[in-house]
C-alpha cells in the first residue's frame, strides 16, 4: 500500500493507531486507517456414485496440479453459495445438498478454508476457464503426488478415510500450521 | 475507493475485469484490480458455573446494548485465537477449551459470524476499553430487549435451548438474511 485510497496522499505509514494493539496502514494526511483481514476460501467435494470431482488447474499458483473446486468467497454471498459458484466456474458443474465437511485455519497465508460435501448433479462436469481438465475419480484414481495444496490433500485423506469407515462425515475443524518448507502441522479441535 | 493505493491515480472505475464475472474497483492508469471479500467475526460464549459472560458495548454500533464478546478476526490468527483475543479485549477474561458452536452467513453485511463455546477461566472478567460493563448471567438475567445484534440473539436462544434440553451443543450452520428493517429470515443447513 503506497497511496491512500481515500485522499490520494503518499504519506502512508505502518503504525499502531490510538486505542488499537497492532500495526495498520494509516494515512498521515487524512487519518484514514486501512484494515486487512483473513479471506475465506470455499469449495466442495462433489460426489457422483463412488467418485468425486477433481480439477486440474489452468492457473497459477500450482498450474497443472489437481485440486477440489474452491476459491475466494465474494461479498454478498454465503459460504455454500461460494462453494457452488466455484464448482460451476471451475468445472461447469452443479452441486446440490451441500453440507459442511472441513474447516481449517491457515494463519500463515491469512485464509480460512471451508470445504463442503455435496451431490454432483447428473454427474456432469467439463473444464471451466480455470481448469485444464476435470475428472471423476475414485480413491485409487487420485494423483496423490500431484495435489495442488496441503489443505486439499488433508481434506481428501479425511474424506476417503470416512468413506472406508462408513462414517457420517462429521465436521472437522482445525489449523494447518506451516513449520518449514512443505512441512505442516495439523491440529484438530 | 477514490484513489489507487498502488500508483495514486484517481482513475478508479468500477468495472468487470477480463475473465472475471463481477464488478471490481480497477485502476485505469496502472491496471491494478482491488478485491473486497467478506470478513469473519469470531466470538464466544464463555461459561462459568451456570452463567455466561455478557458485555455492554461502550462503542458504536449499538453503544449501550448487550452482546457476547466478538470481533473481526485479524491476519495471522486462527478463528479460536480471534475469539479468545476478543474476549480478553472486551472483558479482560481468559477462555479455555473452545469448541465451535454457531456459524452464520450475513451476506447483506459481508460477514460470517463464528461463535465458540468455552470455559471462562476462574470466572474472572472486568470491562475492557470497548465495554461499559460486563456481567455473568443466567438465562433469566439476559436483557432480551437490549441485545446488540440479531446473530447474537439467535446464538443465545440456541444456547439456552440446548442447555434446557441437556443437548450436546452441536454446531449450527446457516444464514441470517435481512428481509426488511429489523426482520430476518434464519435458514439452517
Amino acid at each position: 500500500m503506497k497511496f491512500c485510497s481515500s485522499c490520494g496522499s503518499s504519506e502512508i505509514t505502518l503504525k499502531i493507531p490510538e486505542g488499537d494493539n497492532r500495526p495498520r496502514f494509516v494515512c498521515s494526511a487524512c487519518g484514514e486507517i486501512f484494515y486487512h483481514n483473513p479471506k475465506i476460501v470455499a469449495g466442495c467435494i462433489a460426489e457422483w456414485q463412488d467418485k468425486i470431482l477433481m480439477c486440474k488447474r489452468a492457473i497459477e499458483p500450482r498450474h497443472g496440479k489437481w485440486t477440489l473446486p474452491a476459491g475466494f468467497m465474494e461479498n454478498q454471498e454465503t459460504m455454500h453459495e461460494a462453494a457452488a459458484r466455484e464448482t460451476h466456474e471451475e468445472a461447469t458443474a452443479e452441486v446440490a445438498n451441500l453440507s459442511l465437511y472441513t474447516m481449517y485455519n491457515l494463519p500463515h497465508i491469512n485464509q480460512v478454508y471451508v470445504m463442503f460435501r455435496g451431490d454432483l448433479v447428473e454427474g456432469k462436469a467439463s473444464p471451466g476457464i480455470e481448469s485444464l481438465e476435470v475428472s471423476l475419480m475414485t480413491e485409487n484414481d487420485i494423483p496423490w503426488d500431484e495435489i495442488a495444496f496441503p489443505v486439499i490433500q488433508e481434506t481428501l485423506e479425511l474424506y476417503f478415510e470416512d468413506k472406508r469407515n462408513n462414517s457420517n462425515f462429521e465436521l472437522r475443524y482445525g489449523d494447518m500450521l506451516r513449520l518449514s518448507g512443505k512441512k505442516f502441522e495439523v491440529k484438530r479441535y
